[in-house]
């Protein structure tokens, strides 16, 4: 397979990420490249990194994974290439590579440094066009992630709130927002099996929120309502709206299941 | 031919549509993927219609058109897949795909429940990437419709107006709104043919808007003019300018051509 | 090498761009086809021009860029195709293609006059998809420009600002504004050159507004600051910020580079 997925805060008003495909075709013309999502709020790690784990596992075997939230463009930060026992996850080392890589078998870290791979110019505020893009169409038509530069053992990692849990409740957080408005939070769906049989209850800020379904359509139009959303992690929905606006509830908000007594 | 077309309510701001994708080139890695468009409106079933039946017939024979408005996900509405003479349409049997099928030859409908053609786990809240990507992309690599499940006579009719036609006038409403704040109305071609040697105007809500010209560029800028647009539809249209905000018009208002006295 | 790009302003919130897709892949199945961007401001061809003299240099020798910014469509304006060294550009003889097209050698301009290259019907408003997107399809599968329809020897040349370089400073303006909010000026790097050595601070609007630096963290966050951008061309930022709405600047805004006394 010859794949190539991208992920920025570029947006798509500007000739940001077009570009990055130009250089790419130019490189390895046969490769498919896939937008996962441009929409990053600009410089939000978190938000890049949570969407790179959310999407990356759907696509085949031998993927790139190319992620460019990158704050700290032109600065000291390394950029790196992870080959993974199915993957090669290529960005800058901020952390943004990170929570997707929790959950693959990491093989080795390379620093991108071998300048054969990069654009003949480099500029300093676009590593996105001119080192990124480049890497991942070199290394996507077969050059091995060796040859761009020495190893590293570790990787920036980013500072992610874990779910507590109790017999009585679990305690996790807002971390995502999706485009309707649904909260997405810290709560796999791992913590809720304890809390299969028994009726709960879902708090935010304090207050009562719902209760937790299986579908968006379980309660009445208008109405909030949890469900273990497709990221695999519980999510507390407006049905037919919005729950950000309707709740008033942020990312870092707490958010509590609790056993209904 | 070997392509499929997206038309979703997922916005771009998220991983919703590239995991999709990913999907897709797992199960068929030469497939050819086209965004019609992504960003219709929520839950907003006759608008994701409306853009399908715009669109569809642009593309070759052959094409798998994937549609996914579908605020009932996970809820008892069917999946189906409607095989045309030209096309494979998937999506919700919510109405989404009636109004493109409308000018299709249907050939057989057929209900998606073969979960051989699902990702193995389908979860609760996101059937574009569990049920219809995949299928699609196995329908994209010639599995036979008839696969996908038991065989169903009739679709969901979305509820459409109809407009009204006399000897001196055509009653019709604004059905879509599009990017430049055009007025796009159910007003079709054939519809103003009986006028077509006639001096006509355009009212909308009561007030005198336009008349009806050739192109957008046959008024001076700033003012209002109605075209046969690119859809086969009459629209509304300021050279310029939006027509959405300066006629104050909404889907839904009532719009009519009338031959001059 | 078989690659269309394609740049609008039809934003992609309607069927519009997917539309064009569908055409080209009914005529060239094998083509790759990539978006530059879609979201320039509606009607904006210095923004269009702007944009595509951006990108239209990282794709590989061959491509067809195909630029659709055209408030002027279906009125008298000629549809072009410009055969240059290394590329075709085909769009409206608006202005919109002349920024990109005065980097290259241009070999050849053609009227689009043949309808054998269009679509059967013709839209009064809808030239991208039934005219230029099915050119550009047929040029990218070997047809030669030649057969677009006559020869023209002029293109029509966008106005755009020059800087004034003295001993003393450069004086240029705000020609585009990105999506972090940096504020592009039309100085390029070679008029810089002459004040490499010297310490100089950047004004706008009278107001002294920040230093020039390599990169966007030279300065602490929050803090404006004038680096050579990835186009080429001298851009104010702020460090993780938006520089257009802290220092409340506008395209077409003055600003000066000086040397500091």
């Amino acid at each position: 397979m010859n794949l190539i997925t991208l992920t920025s805060d570029f947006g798509t008003c500007d000739w940001f990420v077009g570009t990055m495909k130009g250089v790419i075709f130019s490189i390895n013309p046969r490769v498919t490249v896939v937008d996962l999502t441009h929409e990053i709020p600009p410089g939000d790690i978190r938000a890049g990194a949570f969407a790179l784990a959310a999407g990356c596992r759907f696509f085949p075997h031998g993927t790139v994974h190319v992620v460019v939230v990158d704050p700290g463009v032109g600065g000291p930060r390394e950029g790196i290439a992870v080959q993974t026992e199915d993957y090669i996850f290529i960005g800058p080392d901020n952390g943004v590579l990170s929570l997707a890589l929790a959950r693959e078998r990491i093989k080795m870290i390379r620093q991108l440094k071998n300048e054969a791979l990069f654009l003949s110019t480099v500029s300093h505020t676009f590593h996105g066009r001119d080192v990124f893009a480049p890497a991942a169409a070199h290394l996507s038509s077969g050059v091995p992630p060796r040859k761009c530069g020495p190893r590293q053992e570790e990787l920036v990692q980013l500072e992610w709130p874990r779910p507590r849990v109790t017999a009585a409740s679990v305690k996790g957080e807002i971390v995502y927002i999706d485009r309707f408005g649904n909260l997405i939070t810290n709560i796999g769906g791992e913590c809720l099996e304890p809390f299969r049989n028994t009726a709960t209850r879902v708090f935010g800020k304090g207050r009562k929120l719902c209760s937790v379904a299986d579908f968006y359509q379980a309660v009445p139009a208008g109405k909030p309502v949890a469900v273990l959303g497709s990221t695999g992690f519980l999510e507390i929905a407006v049905n037919g709206g919005s729950a950000a606006r309707m709740l008033q509830l942020e990312v870092g908000d707490p958010v509590q299941v609790r056993a209904q007594s």
